[in-house]
């Protein structure tokens, strides 16, 4: 049995193209004792995936050569002494490969709710983000303005939803004006506003014209800077992402926000970073929050399928480059029967 | 009566100068009803009356032409139907001149604990911006690292000094050979780091060994960056001030803080900015226990008191340029009899 694998082979010098990755054919491996053997079904495709080539995050970095690191909903289809069912439907980092053997305490059974390509997108790690990101980093409230980036993305599409059930009054960004359409005549946002118009700067202020109170930040850069111009006394924002800074071979290049600390002091802002992982514990009431909300048709959810291990490459340079709407994913293999 | 008064005259191009103030005198104003009229005693001088004249903070920007702005420990010496005896000793912000006429909620009244020039330093602004940034905002527990940065200065070394008294291994940054020393020697701080060094950054990294739980920041800059990148997961940075950023004409020029948001997402970092008027309910407390800890020689108060009104601007100016250890303030007249 074959396994198909994409590598990164390559640290790119600058932004990142389908030649820093190698498509290989391995092994399929034989689980040891404790372990499972995982069919990979889709793969998340996730900005994150850039940054963890440019050094240490919650995670080691990635090494030229490795297999390409990457969040799948995986099938579990050998195990060897663990009590995961084989047939369960699991969570994992398997990687950009059709197999991979993992120990037990690495991959989650997944409770199935609905479609598979759900856990990928709002019920999996980027739906857990804005969930998790919004209402306890942010700890938002009914009749507060929040304002989300990467807002047709797909953490900036759950955040905003969840900010508008919660009665927030809800203004998005985003990269292009039809993303910017989708956001009023599909999700319901407040309002919209294209970062790449050139009256970016103004058009926001207009567009919050009584300030912010949460800023649900996906992209960092030039944007949060504008962004704690526009936050009011104790106004919040949540760290979520920063895109904006990740597809550079310098990021010590990064131009710095200048508002920080200045205006965090005279404002009495709070900055806060997260990662979903730090929830655990709560990741089952969140999911089933979520299964709710999509099942209610409070949440629209949006997402992307691209056939084809071998897509990912160009799935993810195109990411960067912001041409998805909402939850990218590649389907590797079929849904288990 | 002569009222001597210093007006801020000239908007600084690039850093603040003594002739960007005149001494005038003026006339001693009349309490109207409801006001009282104070006499100066002791002018507290601060990196903040720099940021007051760069646009508006937590109050509105300094206008040319006004009297120079500035928190003051007063002696009341008229009233108008207030029911704040006459010959109290009040906290307001009366300004740089010898009178002001100031409502009655413009002046809280002061339960003398002390030297009167203990409640401009420890038991003042900085010594209560130091505690409730230290356990409130930073939320400080026994066994944590805590790096402070401008130590000598007169929140640092309050703050520092809360944090050894809480049992923290306390770190602290200062900008020179001397000032080190008094840390180490005198506050009791387990090291201390020359930020004018050419080896500061390495200096530092080595006098954190294990990382970083609550940084206090005082300078903002480059500095702030150098300690996000040695913060631990979870840590927390206390913005009580950018004094780094203050003394320049343009302030849109400042270098940003390169490690936001990348360094918040990936180690879940917390940075909250705070004013101490937040927490005006909580003084009193607060002042009863910093009052404990300098009776029992917990807390050791750095002061340096320069004598007359017409030394303010420079006290200003040299302060800016870092050259106080500890709490400066101006004397402008006796202590009440």
């Amino acid at each position: 049995m074959r396994n198909r694998q994409i590598l990164y082979v390559h640290r790119p010098e600058e932004r990142l193209s389908v030649d820093d990755f190698e498509l290989v054919e391995g092994a399929v491996g034989q689980p040891g004792p404790g372990q499972v053997l995982c069919r990979t079904i889709l793969l998340s495709v996730d900005p994150a995936n850039r940054a963890w080539m440019q050094g240490r995050t919650y995670r080691d970095q990635l090494a030229e050569g490795d297999v390409m690191a990457g969040f799948t909903l995986s099938e579990v289809v050998a195990d060897n002494g663990t009590n995961i069912p084989v047939g369960s439907v699991v969570a994992c980092a398997a990687g950009w490969q059709e197999y991979a053997v993992l120990h037990a305490r690495e991959v989650s059974v997944v409770p199935v709710l609905g479609p598979l390509t759900h856990h990928v997108s709002a019920l999996g790690i980027t739906g857990l983000a804005a969930y998790f990101g919004l209402l306890r980093v942010g700890g938002v409230k009914g009749g507060e303005t929040v304002l989300v980036s990467a807002a047709a993305g797909a953490t900036g599409s759950v955040a905003g939803q969840i900010a508008r059930l919660k009665g927030c009054r809800v203004v998005g960004i985003a990269g292009s004006d039809r993303k910017c359409r989708l956001l009023l005549d599909e999700l319901g946002f407040d309002a919209a506003v294209d970062h790449r118009s050139a009256g970016f700067a103004d058009d926001l202020r207009r567009a919050c014209p009584d300030g912010v109170d949460v800023y649900f930040d996906n992209v960092g850069g030039a944007t949060l800077d504008l962004a704690l111009r526009l936050l009011k006394q104790h106004g919040r924002v949540v760290c979520c992402g920063a895109v904006s800074q990740y597809d550079t071979g310098d990021p010590a290049s990064v131009e710095g926000v200048r508002g920080v600390p200045g205006l965090v002091v005279t404002k009495r802002l709070r900055l806060e970073g997260f990662i979903v992982s730090d929830f655990a514990g709560d990741w089952p009431v969140a999911v089933r929050d979520l299964a709710g909300w999509v099942a209610s048709g409070d949440i629209t959810v949006l997402e992307e399928v691209v056939e084809g291990l071998e897509t990912a490459p160009q799935a993810l340079v195109g990411l960067l480059a912001g041409d998805n709407i909402g939850k990218r994913m590649v389907r590797v293999g079929p849904d288990p029967v």
